[in-house]
């Protein structure tokens, strides 16, 4: 099976490292806080890791509020998504069109079948409060990406609280994959970790991934308060899965609180432009609020070829369900990066109408 | 389930980071090559590894004499026998009793049945050629590890290569756990290598953790020349498993083939010298030839907790299945390692006496 993702950076085709908008990861890079943890592990990295976590599972409840034993740690927030499939086996799982494909990656190892859900493009793909009617009484999991991925829509939290209660009557457990909301302007107005104590039914997917930029590391989380659920999923794979180094970034990331407000303030501005830019050039730009722009233009089907050929990626949406190859999901980027594009584009466009 | 490994050294009752002899690293520590690529390859972090790791498939097929697409890298060896199990869910699997108990544990999560072989105290654990016998036409995988862990025996190639054509006429699949050959005075002898282009059905199982001393770290492989099973076990866990950390220090590892001779040279002198002082102790000693010794003393069931206490850790052989409490895997270490450990329990030993 042909894992198709942004980020992929290493292709042999490219000769020096790309401009990559294709990858969401926050353009201020990975901060200081996390860089020196990182150096200052190495040492460590002669041990075997606690495949545990004690320590960043400590870090990671202060933070959110919650018990150490409401957090689960794993290799990237995809190794705790395939974790929680293996162990939940879930036969029917909800899911909107688009969404972030690798749920349905996940959920082919697990056996489980896929109900898609469409959104509609003229609601701009946003959830609507009849999403949760599609919930049934053979529906064993919801999965919810909110801000959604490649979307950047954000369902308020009024309506996946209701989607919560829905699916407790339903029997059913919901996991709302948070791992943007960290880029929003207010996540705390969005995230659902105050709903975790009282909802066993309700799980949080996090990632450090993307706002301490640091992908390569492999770092993200669950949280929930099914801790008979979280202690299976350390036997649906491998022990050791989270690195020493991942574990001590972590700890420095969980107490950086100041990074990921500075960043809120730099991608705001930075969004807009991207934004502004891509529609000034023809793109249709959907009003995402995450640290990505979902976009159209019809008719240049070879558009993310002709950028990759000039040194630059983004992310064609033809693999996503409910999307086709006319989407394009942008990262926002520095100033200098966006500008570089938006100009690369420019002349792409202009040399297509001569 | 509770996962009880060598290794672990952030347990609450350990105040100063212990002395370990439950995890079978090399004493020597990680060596400068993987350390430098290490370093510099924290800058890298900030993009997503590659998800096939291309150039670290390339660089261990030129030191093996093997093609990339014979290669499968993961989070660990574990990560990669966790995958193999998944995409093989082999109905029947036989092992040796007692071998690395975590091919128990991956058989769990695959739904396999497990068959134990016991081998003998009398003959030093060693594998008998009675051992393939117990091949049926019902056995799907067989696993041996050579050299065995906790044993540290190692089986002939004459021997292995004889099981190999048994499982070939039984239709069944040999895993090799070659995590330890690294360590042999003769490793070349033992390893199956040359055997992986003609038998589709072998697969060998290799870790870089414990030769570079990089358990934080997280990289281990298998080759075969099943390249459509090894394809499909990137579908058998999350993508982007492997760490551009761990990439980066494989490749540095890969080439550097002057470390683990050095290493070689050391172990073996090592070795003796742990030996013979736990001999003069009054403990049993099998003949092992790896970087660990699996040895013998009756009726001191809290040795390790002893140590322990002392801040010393070694590994209690209670939950591997064919040994009870009163043996013990002790890793190679320093001389000056080796020496606090003995006269620790030089000191306990007399104790009990007086």
């Amino acid at each position: 099976m042909e894992h198709r993702h942004g980020g992929d950076i290493y292709a042999d085709d490219l000769t020096a490292e790309p401009l990559d908008f294709s990858a969401s990861i926050n353009p201020l890079g990975m901060p200081e806080s996390v860089r020196q943890a990182a150096m200052q592990a190495l040492a460590g990295c002669v041990h075997y890791p606690d495949p545990q976590c004690r320590q960043l599972r400590r870090a990671i409840a202060a933070r959110e509020g919650l018990a150490p034993g409401q957090v689960f740690c794993g290799n990237g927030a995809a190794d705790v998504l395939y974790r929680l499939l293996l162990a939940l086996r879930p036969k029917k799982i909800l899911l909107t069109a688009p969404t972030f494909s690798e749920y349905e990656q996940a959920a082919a190892l697990a056996g489980s079948t896929i109900i898609r859900f469409p959104l509609r493009e003229e609601d701009g793909f946003a959830i609507p409060e009849a999403f949760w009617d599609a919930v049934t009484p053979e529906t064993e999991l919801v999965i919810v990406c909110n801000p959604n991925n490649p979307t950047g829509q954000v369902t308020p939290k009024w309506l996946v609280k209701k989607g919560m209660e829905r699916c407790r009557s339903a029997g059913a457990r919901l996991l709302v994959d948070e791992c943007f909301h960290d880029f929003l302007d207010e996540p705390e107005r969005i995230a659902m970790t105050d709903c975790v104590p009282e909802n066993h039914h309700l799980i949080l997917l996090r990632s450090f991934t993307k706002m301490y930029a640091m992908p390569g590391i492999r770092l993200g989380y669950c949280l929930s308060a099914d801790t008979a659920l979280l202690e299976r999923l350390y036997d649906m794979g491998a022990p050791w899965s989270v690195s020493v180094l991942a574990q001590a970034c972590g700890v420095a990331a969980a107490q950086d609180t100041v990074f990921p407000a500075q960043t809120r303030q730099y991608i705001t501005k930075q969004r807009q432009q991207l934004g502004e830019g891509l529609q000034e050039l023809g793109f249709t730009v959907l009003p995402g609020q995450a640290n990505y722009l979902l976009c159209r233009m019809d008719g240049v089907p070879d558009l993310v070829q002709q950028l990759r050929e000039r040194g630059i990626l983004i992310r064609s949406c033809d693999t996503f369900a409910g999307l086709d190859g006319n989407w394009f999901r942008i990262a926002v980027r520095t100033e200098a990066e966006q500008f570089v594009l938006l100009q690369t584009l420019r002349q792409l466009v202009q040399q297509r109408k001569v």
